[in-house]
């Protein structure tokens, strides 16, 4: 019933969206998997919220979002603007404000799902990302912030990456906000042109980050980005606060107290951090785990105290000795604002969220796990059309023993089943011809030893007269002989 | 730094978006589980595309779908539009169509995800909803069709339905197809109005189907709709088919061949049937599973030949005793041109689609496993601020242990925190005050045990008298004794 269309469509996914095949599923199941066993372990109890929200819902928080719904892909919904969400926080945040009154509090979710974000993709980064949080909704203690620390730290151990692998940073954005308000700078605008200044220290160095706190920097393009317009002073201030980390807790934060410049802010920023590395020491989380690095800032516009970052440890090396760059692989904070823009009412939240992707990359680039080729089925093959129900059988058999099998449905003859059921990764190849079923019997062929036997099948003839790795079983054992090689093959 | 905006966001969902709490989502993963599982052993591998296609690759296939874009969310993607994925199959296509050369073939690939329609939402009835697909591109064979049926069949048993609970609604659309050429009707648009009628048996009844394949239908709202304008032997031949099912799979073959009139077409689909039969035979699916229904047509328009519907059997009864009417909950069938519309090579396929909501629903309809509650964590309670370190310790001790656990981290007394622990399902609360610090021992709380013994808490004083449920535990053996009591709250 369909007619062709005039022109027919390209086959091609719209850019920065991904295909992902069997053992890129596999190794994101297995940390979805994993991860949510940390948090449900923690009582975080899991929630799935829809992908839409209202565009006012999610706020506009993204970093360098200044435009209308710039970085999310938002469409018309009656005389409404809904936007698929960019992160799970906000629409926890919405969840919680639309149902405060029969959830417990605190409040813990965690959630996993995909996100979209409407941005320039390129290797690596999609336009689309799963993302696994767990969030604590109702609790401004330090704790609360210091067990979404250790439920990462936990996180990624269980998802495969070798203790000491991550270094979780930690900061606090009253630090900063203190050191400012101290300098004399209470402008809100200000305030965030000098967090998205720090927030490239990575990508620009000192340099670019002080120019950035000054009148502005010119890139390589000759584009030109304003600054923040900082005195010198307190420039100086945000980079002697900024390169503040020391190896250990505790010494970072007599560095950090001697930078801030004392403001009530500041010092409860401080006082938040004290306790949270305090908490840390009780929940059995070292030094070599979580550190306080005061260059952290993290994008996201709505966090108000503790933020955190992952990144593998620089002890983690690649194949060819070198530190692997990933950037961030997990990140989150405190966001204390976000459930009070709807309800008008004070609401602490903390959580943190797992680049499912990213982590995916960096346990295989840890080598701690490479996506592996997914194993194909047995496959039955079907020599003879007329045959196809015993087929079906052989194979529903193996299958009510417990052993993934298909029958081969193309149309094509030995050579192409046999090649099939290769590419396919097949463990074995089951073979029922008249002198088979003359016999009683079933062949098998045991396709990794074939492989290894004779190399690659060159043609029908000498496959034929070399049959490496073959087997010829009677009816009432054969299962047993297939369950041997599969076995065998994992 | 998030100054307030002047007007505040209403904390809503957009509507027909869906949030789903623990339980559900645990119900709908076991589903997930049980039917991915089904279908590895089948020979199926995961594949995931993105939640955005290109318009024009998606297609209008959708039921009603005459403007553009209509049903699906679209939005503009520089020059061109895409759209949310309104099922799994078209992206498949895709897929395969792009990545043909590097394919197995027959390609046997399983995918579960949201898919989008932009519909108008109503009780049950979502524009986001979980699907979970197989689908096999590049075999043309009647036994891929049985094999999708039979692996149906075995899907539902495994998410929880009962052996039998769940028909399965065979049809071939080249039966109604050479049916209507065999009576003169070529008009592709004719024959989709019919395709259309039929799909409204179930709603509409006989007399309603008959308005739609003549001259059209006034509805309760006084709405016209235009009928097929099929002349009246036309019309009385389609509704003699479409009743033509009968008891058993051969005898419904016996009564459709003697009304589909003899039409190349019609007798290429009757021998498909049949050879769909022989096959569901061998894989030992029963005729109380899967019968041949010709009234079943399926809504998409892009199936060519063999269509499946699954709906809960008649004999489930619902908690009144009265038979459960959900609707499909599950369909699918063989849609060989649309790989073709892409490439213009011919490329059969056929596949199958379980509706995960709609099957959590009747999965819980048939009383086979409702929706649990899911059981919180040991709560360890905090009841002196300066103790806080102690508590976390605990909790981590537990979870070590195996046992989920959380620290209270609100800011509420005794009674607030045991509520909470009630609100959560907690198995136990933990309580270490001085008294037990001194002692060396740890109080623990079967909160299942206590509920039966004394009802609700009804204030502190009541409970600090009764004390119900409570032990105190040595600090050496007393995760044991947790362990016990969260065992037996399972």
């Amino acid at each position: 019933m369909i007619s062709d269309p005039p022109i027919r469509p390209l086959a091609r996914a719209p850019r920065g969206f991904q295909d992902r095949r069997a053992g890129q599923i596999r190794a994101e199941r297995r940390i979805l998997d994993a991860v949510a066993a940390v948090y449900e372990s923690w009582g975080f109890e899991a929630l799935e919220t829809g992908a839409f929200e209202y565009a006012d819902a999610l706020g506009k928080f993204l970093p360098d979002a200044d435009r209308p719904n710039e970085g999310v892909f938002a469409l018309q919904d009656d005389d409404a603007w809904m936007a698929l969400r960019y992160d799970l926080t906000a629409p926890l945040a919405r969840f919680f404000a639309e149902n405060a009154a029969r959830l417990s509090r605190p409040f813990r979710r965690y959630a996993f799902g995909s996100v979209w974000r409407d941005e320039k993709p390129g290797p690596g980064r999609y336009r689309e990302f799963l993302q696994c949080d767990a969030d604590t909704v109702g609790s401004a203690r330090p704790e609360a912030d210091a067990e979404i620390v250790a439920m990462a730290v936990e996180g990624y151990a269980a998802a495969g990456l070798a203790p000491g692998a991550v270094l979780l940073k930690i900061n606090n954005r009253k630090l900063l906000n203190g050191l400012l308000t101290a300098a004399g700078v209470t402008d809100p605008a200000q305030k965030l042109a000098v967090l998205r200044a720090v927030d490239k220290l990575d990508r620009l160095g000192r340099e670019g980050v002080s120019a950035l706190l000054g009148e502005g920097r010119r890139d390589d393009s000759g584009a030109f980005t304003t600054g923040a317009r900082l005195e010198a002073a307190a420039s100086q201030a945000v980079l002697a606060f900024v390169e503040a980390g020391r190896d250990s807790r505790s010494a970072t934060l007599d560095a950090v107290a001697g930078v801030i410049g004392g403001s009530a802010e500041g010092d409860e920023g401080l006082s938040e951090l004290a306790s949270i590395g305090e908490a840390l020491g009780r929940l059995g989380v070292g030094e070599d785990r979580a550190v306080f690095d005061p260059s952290v800032v993290r994008g996201l516009e709505y966090y108000t105290g503790a933020v955190f970052e992952a990144e593998l440890a620089p002890s983690v090396l690649g194949e060819g000795g070198e530190p692997i760059r990933l950037g961030s692989i997990g990140g989150g904070g405190r966001y204390d604002d976000l459930v009070a823009r709807f309800t008008g009412e004070p609401m602490p939240a903390t959580g943190f969220s797992f680049g499912v992707s990213r982590l995916a990359a960096a346990i295989e680039a840890a080598g701690a796990g490479a996506a592996e080729a997914a194993r194909g089925p047995v496959v039955v093959l079907a020599l003879d059309g007329a045959r196809m129900g015993d087929y079906l059988a052989l194979a529903a058999e193996l299958r009510a023993a417990g052993i993934a099998a298909e029958v081969y449905l193309g149309a094509s003859g030995m050579r192409a089943q046999m090649k099939y059921a290769d590419r396919r990764l097949a463990p074995a190849a089951i073979i029922l011809g008249e002198d088979e079923i003359a016999a009683g019997a079933v062949t098998i062929k045991d396709l990794d030893l074939g492989r290894v036997l004779s190399g690659k099948v060159a043609d029908n003839a000498a496959w034929r007269a070399d049959r490496p790795g073959q087997i010829t079983a009677p009816r009432a054992g054969w299962i047993a002989a297939v369950r041997e090689i599969v076995d065998r093959a994992r």
